[in-house]
């Protein structure tokens, strides 16, 4: 299923419903899109500096959506910052439906916090450490179990009655990676969601465990891809239960373990090889695939409360450590596994919900013979606004100098899942609009009247 | 005039529009969320740190909008994130209206580019600075020209017609400010929305300067906090050119003239006092007065493409320097300015634009004697939702515990700008609702049918 958008005009993402001050723009022109396409295929100066690179990478950085930065550090060019904010959104409502509420924590980060649980040292050189002008040893948080338990610590003790809380943030984590690789999907700099859960008892942190792992399914349900959840090592963060969410794709770093007859998947970190023939559920063969790990969940009990004593009231009055869970996503990571997955060797592919524009328009070139059928394109992105509600979700490929097919072909690289033309069968006693399923592979012949109603259909499904 | 909002479930703050799967909970409930409320007023704790605060920071630290952590750098709590979002989206719809595109550069810089500006050893201290595992020089970034440039540089050189090109992002800066203070008026972290402009000739570079200008101003308005423009230094940043927009409060850094007689305004930085008597529009009289910076704007030219050989192809075929205007708006400080201008030293006082949420509806108590008229809240609800569309902008306090006075006072505190009480007015054949119009000071009773009207006509002012 599509996610609909209201859009506001030209670049419009985030927000509606801003009283409309003048009449809107209800498409973007690609003749003013800044999307800095690339003659030949990138990839070579970025083997220079030491990455390897990935598919969704190379496409993505050809194509103008990303220009990379310092080692493992990418800027997001206006395309992949509309997808990031559709991504952010479907996140956000996942979040939220559950309760979950939104805060910032900051970027830097206070080293005596990190030394109190030990990970100052145990994380060592993946921590980007700094001094400030007054010599304090800071660094930028990779996560941020310290700086929310001290946080919670430092506010009055909460009652029990006030638990579960979720906390969560959508911002930039830090990681200084031995080998940045693959873009996006290995980065030093890059956006995740990070969730912190804290209640009163072991059995009220599983039940919310539960609950955000269910909130995860729905967030990779919702964009289409299919992932598989599998049983994980808790590792350096701890804690006694823990899940990962993977897209399989051998260009993944994870080799995961599948049951090949109930749902039961483990990480083989965790399952040693001697005894990984066997489901540890119904005792099936499981069989090994290459894997994007695009989530993980942690059960963290009491490890991070105990060593800030951060406690709630218990309804005797006693003050109990707080149970933790700690619960990530990779933001920038998971929009580019998405596209690794998706993607052919030569054309990005999106799921639907999270592509730039969901609908490329490609009109006739000027003094063209189809030039007339002109006429077609502003009733054409009316109806598309009406009764589809994409308005502002739509881009017209307006270069004048350039062919059909070139236009249709850049659409197709940029992967919009919807491309419609207005060309030669535009014209005539019956009219048709030539359209292009991308995700699908089809092209259709369609009326223009026809086409709201088709689309909308494909944007329910 | 106010934003017109439709949320989703609970604290759904940016996007709408995806599909309902269930049905929306139109409001939250208080006692769900976080915000932990100190019993004394905050403050102390932060001037042992060394920071000197403000007003507004010490309303937001006892209210449970923010919490301090390093020194200069702030958690956002729920409330504050939802302010923050509104703001958000205020500032890309203007941004977008003039056709900007959003982009997100890294934080993490490289120190070539500033080395090759000669701004790593300018701005010296002010940046924060590392070095990675590979002992390489990074700072974060405070401005992002450097990057800007060097990454438009390494695209294909763009030929006349495809500008001008508006580029902008809405992301954390960092800058170790030597005496950090008064909260999120001057943090060492911060939002910071900046925008760069490339234009092919100083003519239309400045017609730009103007359109960024004007939507600044129309950002300003929308929040309607009184602003000043005025005359500013070039400064550091460099240029022909520059202005900035100002908030006029005590507590700010900045002293600037302005004119009794016309519209023209100077930071006394620039005016020399010598020659500050007379305004250099209309020889009035000047007067002076303390403001807090939220915006500034600058004309740069070639400054900074001329460094990195940045060009566009003009119509003759010849590359020539690109020119540039660069552009930027404090976001956290403007949240946290409004709420110095506004507030009292009790009470937080929003735009109502941003504030956390629009309407406070507080329910009476169970068991007491009003407690029949709970049966209003739902409809209350509804057609708050159906006349004004704030679904999901509406808390309710539910805290059984407080009586109605308590919790109509924690409403003032918290700056809600309207609150609704369904209390014992509300009981009998002519029930009414108490009404607390709370930016304007007033507080009305109205039959519980008319609220919804009279809310849309206030919002819509």
């Amino acid at each position: 299923m599509l996610t609909m958008w209201r859009f506001y005009p030209i670049f419009r993402c985030r927000i509606k419903f801003l009283p409309v001050q003048r009449r809107c723009i209800h498409y973007i022109k690609r003749s003013k899109l800044y999307q800095p396409v690339s003659p030949v295929m990138k990839g070579t100066d970025v083997m220079k500096k030491g990455e390897a690179i990935s598919k969704s990478q190379q496409l993505m950085m050809t194509y103008g959506l990303l220009h990379h930065g310092a080692l493992g550090t990418y800027y997001l060019l206006p395309l992949a910052v509309r997808s990031l904010h559709k991504l952010i959104a479907i996140i956000e409502k996942y979040m939220n439906d559950i309760g979950a509420q939104q805060i910032d924590i900051p970027n830097l980060s206070l080293a005596q916090h990190w030394k109190k649980t030990g990970r100052w040292d145990e994380m060592g050189s993946e921590l980007f450490k700094l001094k400030d002008r007054q010599g304090k040893d800071l660094c930028l948080g990779p996560t941020q179990e310290e700086a929310i338990v001290s946080m919670v610590k430092s506010q009055l003790v909460m009652p029990e009655k006030d638990l579960p809380i979720l906390l969560y943030q959508i911002n930039k984590k830090f990681r200084d990676e031995p080998r940045p690789r693959y873009g996006l999907l290995r980065a030093r700099e890059f956006l995740m969601k990070d969730l912190y859960s804290f209640n009163a008892s072991p059995e009220s942190a599983t039940e919310t465990y539960k609950l955000v792992s269910q909130a995860y399914e729905n967030i990779f349900t919702h964009l289409g891809v299919d992932y598989k959840v599998v049983q994980a090592s808790t590792g350096a963060m701890g804690g006694s239960l823990s899940h990962e969410f993977h897209f399989i794709n051998d260009i993944g770093e994870d080799t995961i373990l599948l049951c090949t007859k109930c749902n039961y998947g483990v990480n083989s970190e965790l399952k040693g090889l001697q005894d990984s023939s066997q489901c540890a559920n119904c005792g099936g063969d499981l069989y090994e695939k290459k894997s994007i790990e695009v989530g993980h969940t942690f059960l963290l009990g009491t490890k991070y409360t105990s060593v800030f004593n951060s406690n709630y009231i218990n309804k005797s009055g006693k003050q109990e450590l707080l149970h933790m869970g700690c619960f990530g996503v990779g933001v920038t990571r998971l929009l580019a596994a998405a596209v690794e997955v998706l993607s052919t060797l030569e054309d990005i592919r999106w799921p639907a919900a999270i592509a730039p524009y969901t609908v490329c328009i490609v009109p006739p070139k000027t003094g063209s013979k189809e030039f007339t059928a002109l006429s077609l394109l502003a009733p054409l992105v009316e109806q598309l606004s009406a009764e589809c509600h994409i308005a502002g979700d739509v881009i017209v490929d307006d270069r004048d100098d350039l062919t059909i097919g070139r236009r249709v072909l850049d659409a197709k690289h940029t992967g919009y899942p919807f491309i419609i033309v207005i060309g030669k069968n535009a014209l005539g006693p019956d009219p048709k609009l030539e359209m292009f399923l991308v995700n699908e592979g089809q092209r259709l012949y369609v009326s223009p009247g026809d086409v709201g109603s088709l689309l909308r259909e494909k944007i329910q499904k």
